[in-house]
């Protein structure tokens, strides 16, 4: 997963040049997202968020979810995600998520650092959704001063293996959250496609629902850089200005992060291009209805799939020169993206079946 | 300096509308940054740094530097600079910096927190320039361990006054430092006018006077978003990459921040944008000789211009519509930047000869 | 004021041998404390608090402050300072003190370690005592989200100087931190001295005067180990247990850091200590009155004094084998202890006007 | 496992009057260590660890290891191994361990809080042992940037289960831990009860096998308060006073922690002490010979044990007053302490055969 870093051009991986379906932030900047950069890119502007543009995105949020909800921007999820639940804990509090949450596997300990030291309690689940009874189980099972006080819950929506919490299953953690007095978080670093995928509103996934916090993912949804924070929970907001501030998140050209909401919330760009991507997972699953020993290891209700496949089948997709990551359970994971070329899909398609068959042959 | 935040656009100030010389950072993104982006807006990329524009850019400053430097991308200056001094301290260490120094002055504790509890020392200096008796008389003062160690220094170069280290100057700091087991970080936020101001290669004026780390500004050299961090100890950089990741400045879609680099770097649109922003700093200073009661506060070196001026000269201003902060000692700050208009600087020059000779009547 | 450390046998100083007034932590375990300790220690107590003597402590602090106070205890000032500024403020807060508070001198750092960044906002007096007025300064001079907001206060009492905030001082300043939303943190080191120099009780001193937390002094009072720290705002305390576990300051056999304050505040031993101490400091003050060259560079008021003397007079006491600190303006401090002995402060003050007038003559 | 804290006199649980076996901390000071503490309250002594008895300390454990480590003592283990750990680490780092160890179970996240991140690898063990395997298989299963890089791993010796590591068991251990460029830190927050165990030297069990660093636990030995932690690679102590200064852990009248030190190394104490209690625990394995339902869970070769009984037995203990805590898989713990009365011992033997034999009738 890592080549040398910083790398020179020397040692730069020549494979690198044609990828397709290795990851969704492997997209560049949409239609929409470029004209509102060029657009707010004319003459003078104040700095650190006090320009039009970021009122306006601010706005647009407010908007689109239909409550007065706190909204900040931060550069990437790892801190959206990080800042929103350090200032839901202390440092000896914890955090439950599931064992394959993005947070726990994938930020370098974000969480930890940002919040000096806040433990993630992790729940084994079959599938990587967190349940009500996991969350339970987690909080409930100590209650000395040995062991971080749980103060937070965090899912992922759509979860990092490619599933979506249904409204009910929202509802059902956010009641044993109420319950136990564990405020709700949601990384959305893919949110739109969540929304895209259960045709709900943005406010019925998220504070309708008892999310208290959303991290609201712009990067993967075709934007060149940045996610929005929004506490739906506005008391839980205060000095969250400060908070990102300090750790480096307040951008001095904030036009440039926020002028894409506008422009994307506005137009429904922002939930065109999540069901582009959902289409291209649909569209690789259908194709492959039928191919001997290929088949997803999970529903596919957003814009990654996870293949189980022979060793041979992803070698031989690797030799045609697919690029793709390999993760739990030896699943091959195919991402799609705002970008994504329904002919390359079927080419995916094609070879897939290709190997296959010669494999089981 | 602060409006509520965020802002809805009820609350937008109105005055941001025309601004002028405010802040270098109220500029937009110069024609060859925006050029390189579109060209890096094409297809697929590696995340994460893995992409050929950072590789490439990596490589543009080893060879500008002229040695084989590492060279990391971060979002912002506060975090550039920050996650920098971090990898030269420990939280019981010491930094010692002028008391005017931005990483004091303007960055919410962020050393402190990216360090978790470096200590800034801070020196009281006549014009905001650190000096070796004074890096001398911070580091040897205290030698017990009830005090924080000192293991690093920091000048700002230029200086938050608009001044500019000379290379002797550097010289004699870095000479101290290594006498004293420090190390030397430079916060470049405007490095490229300090280049342009000084006129030598940004090699004499970093590793080659001793200059161990540097944070060299990007945003307000014309681009979007980003800093640099050149390791020119490249021991000092080891696992630097996780530690720009953990704390949350690893972009995904990093083209974007180094594609800027790489075609600015190449064609010398970093040292011409501050040399024409240091040309409008020199513009105000030569219209405004002989005007009575206003002169600058500190020598124009780079793109500031610090004035002290009658309380009614600069009212007047405000009237006119001018916006700019005061500061230390009530100077006024004007800013200049790669877009700065010379009929504008004109028109500032004009405005600032008419009230302050309505002032002096 | 520092040796190599951790010493051997070899490189330890000859001079600490029979050193007197160096520091009152250089002195032993009081008898009412080490009888406590003994008396506890007999059996099996349940551990981390949950003790009869814990239990029994709290409520002892509760009946001589009167009021229903939550009560931690730690094992020494560094961290209950630290941890009790820490549950005032998030990491992007500030702290106002004085320079000479002994949070910014002598802590090396821990309030921004244990806070994770919060930074200390230093008030220059002339005296070592903050004023309402320098309060106000530095929590209204920036009010913007580049500097750390204030949220806190702390006021030594009595002083690193040797001086006691008389009541009033303490309500004018508690007053001004109610204004402007600040809390008031009390760092009592030598708590027991001011209430002895004052002659008023602990809460007069205290919550009745709007002080929100009290750091109450052990070590210097007679104990071998140990510290209370009191929220008068129970509010304040939420989870502190929690904070005082992850910190490493809960102590297993905790009944020895709480026996000897049951001891020594149920029979007086508290307040007798701290008198003998102050009266040692009385007694030198009076033994020099119309000694040339010589005096007080503070007010005495508890149990510390320093002088003013001529360099001669230093060097002429430090070869009689007297061993003391010289800090702010070269006045040299001597410090009283509970074990004080009148005879020895008469010894002293005999040398001093020797020396004296030695160097007069 | 845990009462209202703090409490008041009213709340304190009654049961706790008369415990034996529930844990080793429940035990007082043993009478070297208290007469050490007696001698150690002489007159005048240099504070935070310039006194003669720390000198003399730090010899002994030199003398003890046959080594010129560096030595340095803090207050409790949650301390010492949390600050032995931050000194391998920098917070993207990650430190490898049991998923039963006491740093990740029992220390409400301190590791993470004092290395500001640091991520706990943990080891699903069938009994709280590691193994080179398994750290193998930590350290290797991640190269990436985005996961914390492991940089040391942590084993308890005796291990929470009461079980100890062979010296071979050791010395493969570190053996994978140099193939891997880790460190290895050894919590030895029973170290004594593991040396009387195997019969081998202290420097047999640490340094001639590949331990970097070493806590060695006094408070469960028999002292009232504080640890010490042995840096075998010296280079890895430097300026750890500093780092024990600023996390609150550098007592200011050292001289009590030291001298218990001096006294039990010098005269054996310390291992007797830790014999006595293994002896406890062997005399409690084979006093329950032949017991129907009741046998340890784990290999007893420290001075724990850890029974697997039936529910009824446990209930029937608890109502005659026994106290212990339940773990892993239902484990009744009994603890064994330096002051173990072996009659009482006996009388725990005759009430576990009464009730077990009451049970299975």
């Amino acid at each position: 997963m890592k080549a040398a870093f910083p790398m020179t051009t020397d040692t730069l991986p020549a494979q690198f040049a044609a990828q397709q379906f290795a990851s969704d932030n492997y997209s560049g900047v949409c239609p929409e997202a470029w004209a509102a950069m060029a657009e707010a890119n004319s003459g003078h502007a104040a700095a650190y968020g006090e320009d039009v543009w970021t009122a306006k995105a601010a706005d647009a949020f407010r908007q689109l979810f239909g409550t007065p909800c706190d909204v900040f921007f931060a550069f990437n999820g790892t801190a959206a995600n990080s800042l929103a639940l350090a200032s839901l804990c202390q440092s000896y509090h914890s955090v439950i998520c599931s064992a394959s949450a993005h947070v726990e596997t994938d930020e370098c300990g974000a969480p930890e650092f940002f919040s000096n030291g806040s433990k993630l309690l992790v729940a084994q689940t079959a599938d990587g959704k967190l349940t009500p009874d996991a969350i339970r189980a987690l909080a409930t099972g100590r209650s000395d001063i040995h062991f971080p006080k749980p103060r937070a819950v965090t899912i992922t929506q759509p979860t990092e293996t490619g599933q979506v919490y249904s409204l009910d299953e929202i509802r059902a953690i956010s009641a044993v959250c109420r319950d136990l007095g564990l405020r709700l978080h949601m990384d959305g670093a893919r949110f739109a496609n969540a929304c895209a995928s259960l045709g709900c509103s943005p406010a019925e996934m998220t504070w309708k629902s008892g999310v208290d916090v959303l991290c609201f993912g712009g990067t993967k949804n075709g934007m060149a850089v940045g996610e929005a924070i929004l506490f739906f929970d506005r008391a839980l907001a205060e000095d969250f200005d400060y908070r990102c501030k300090q750790a480096g998140q307040l951008a001095s050209k904030m036009r440039f992060l926020s002028a894409p909401w506008v422009r994307m919330l506005e137009n429904g760009a922002w939930l065109r291009n999540a069901a582009h991507a959902n289409a291209g997972a649909q569209r690789l699953v259908a194709g492959l209805a039928g191919v001997p020993g290929v088949a997803p290891l999970f529903p596919v209700q957003a814009n990654a799939v996870f293949l189980t496949a022979p060793a041979a089948v992803l070698e031989g997709l690797r030799a045609r020169g697919w690029r793709f990551y390999t993760f739990i359970g030896g699943g091959a994971r195919f991402m799609f993206a705002w970008d994504t070329q329904p002919e390359r899909v079927d080419q995916l398609v094609a070879d897939i079946r290709d190997v296959a068959h010669a494999a089981a042959a």
